[in-house]
């Protein structure tokens, strides 16, 4: 049960409050597949220009992510630039140079169109659209990501796509944006509605909120001593999710549990450096003890009975 | 082993994004000492002036609140007026007529000098210390509360005050400028190094992370369908907090665990009407049915192991 990705591969330059980094390996199908890639095998679907450097192939060739379906076309790699305050939640985008990506629509080899677990990055969601349409067999779990942008300019786009996922992150400004309710419960409630029996609020330092159906859980992010760059910590926690759950194939509760636990390692690693520095070289060591920091720093039950004292 | 409050009873005019409340029975000593009052004895010590209402002083009798530490002074009792926006984290002080409580200098009666778990509401710290040199002996637990308005104009004497305090209550913003680090760990660490061994980060809607010595655990807030007023949630949050801490006398991670739990329900309940409305009449079922709650949202231990693919 492998995962397929579809998204983007880009050079980024990035300042934050100390530091910066130019043109260094990005997009979100980047931050996914090598956050998956821990936990199973993962096909990338993405273009990339002529300005792609060998060494970026490469690295995904030593990761053993199948990049078979990363497209070269004439021009250059998609560019992005940011800014991030000290309060690293804040961003700003300097530039947006689309490049190769402008004319973007994914092409699935037909080893992809029957993969089992779906993510769909966050692009224009007709393109999303095209390829659930592409896949010879419905997945089992088609997942999504999108942003603000989509949902001001595509609203009527996206709605019709979602209503083909399983599986929604967003943030929670974007649910709102959305669904059109400030009340989260009433926002998840009109989201469900739509189509996504799960939806994955995702709250930056305060970690997510899992709602499945009406049942929620609650996953803290591990509080750092430093963020390096928080670019690409939802796709790496996207990542760490889907490898987990396609890896464990348990969509209950106790597997989506286990699955966002493994998303908040993966995007609490991808913070730690700029790019995939840290995350491309992770040991299952260093996983698993950040998972059980994660669930010691969540695990509030006691044996302690509620004292009352009433009059 | 009973607690002591030393704060606020104000009258609150409230205006939120759907409906307004004016005069309204509020104050820290006020949230804080009904919240407390299902779990221990709770002594008020606070000032009103001579328009309290007889209704609001029965309020606090029939609650069994010792307020033989509530003195009468004349003119009027403290008003505030605040503003909530949409977002219910955000507000903004309308006025703020100190009346009577612009002279306040606690007073302790013999039998409020030696209780063992003291709570110093948010008030200048110059009579948080006189509070605490007038206590007979040393309490077991001495926990404060402050903000940015005494931070920024009267830091020292904070230092001071706080140096003598076991569990310290701040929101992050208040804890970034009391310590002057941006970073959480690196804040933290500098707050232990003044005093307190226990730091409780209040997160508002995102919940509570407990710094004890090296350890933390975050509570998560229940995810409420609707609040109606946010005013005194923090001091509902500390009043359940102590009330239980002082019942289950276990200061251990497992006691304060309990606690910071007890407090989030108490909270949770105080925003869901105006005034002390939901609060003073809780059931011991409810309080229980929603501490259950909280446990559930944030149990995210599983059974299951990470499963790895590596090449």
């Amino acid at each position: 049960m492998s995962v397929l990705v579809v998204g983007s591969v880009a050079y980024d330059t990035v300042h934050t409050a100390s530091e910066s980094r130019e043109n260094a390996l990005g997009g979100s199908a980047t931050y996914f597949s090598i956050a998956c890639r821990y936990f199973n095998e993962v096909s990338l679907v993405a273009v990339v220009g002529s300005d792609f450097k060998n060494d970026d192939r490469d690295l995904f060739n030593s990761q053993h992510i199948d990049v078979s379906g990363l497209e070269s076309a004439l021009g250059d790699t998609f560019r992005w630039g940011g800014e991030y305050e000290l309060d690293s939640n804040r961003r700003k985008s300097l530039f947006t140079d689309l490049n190769v990506f402008a004319d973007f629509s994914p092409n699935l080899l037909p080893n992809h169109q029957n993969t089992d677990y779906l993510f769909l990055a966050n692009i224009d969601p007709i393109l999303q659209l095209n390829v659930i349409k592409k896949m010879e067999r419905r997945p089992k779990i088609i997942a999504l990501d999108s942003m603000d942008f989509w949902i001001n300019g595509s609203l009527d786009n996206l709605i019709e796509t979602i209503q083909k996922v399983d599986i929604l992150f967003l943030d929670e400004t974007e649910i709102r944006l959305l669904s059109r309710e400030y009340n989260l419960i009433n926002a998840i409630k009109k989201i469900h509605s739509m189509g996504p029996h799960t939806i994955v609020a995702k709250k930056g330092e305060y970690g997510v909120t899992v709602f499945q159906n009406d049942d929620a859980f609650v996953v803290p992010a591990k509080i750092l001593p430093k963020v390096t760059d928080p670019t690409g910590a939802g796709d790496a926690f996207a990542g760490g999710f889907m490898g987990a759950l396609s890896a464990i194939e348990d969509i209950s509760t106790t597997g989506l549990k286990h699955a966002t636990l493994i998303g908040a390692v993966m995007g609490s690693f991808a913070v730690e450096s700029f790019s995939v520095d840290r995350l491309k070289n992770l040991s299952q060591d260093e996983i698993n003890s950040r998972a059980a920091e994660i669930i010691k720093l969540s695990n509030i039950k006691t044996p302690l009975q509620t004292k009352f004292r009433r009059f």
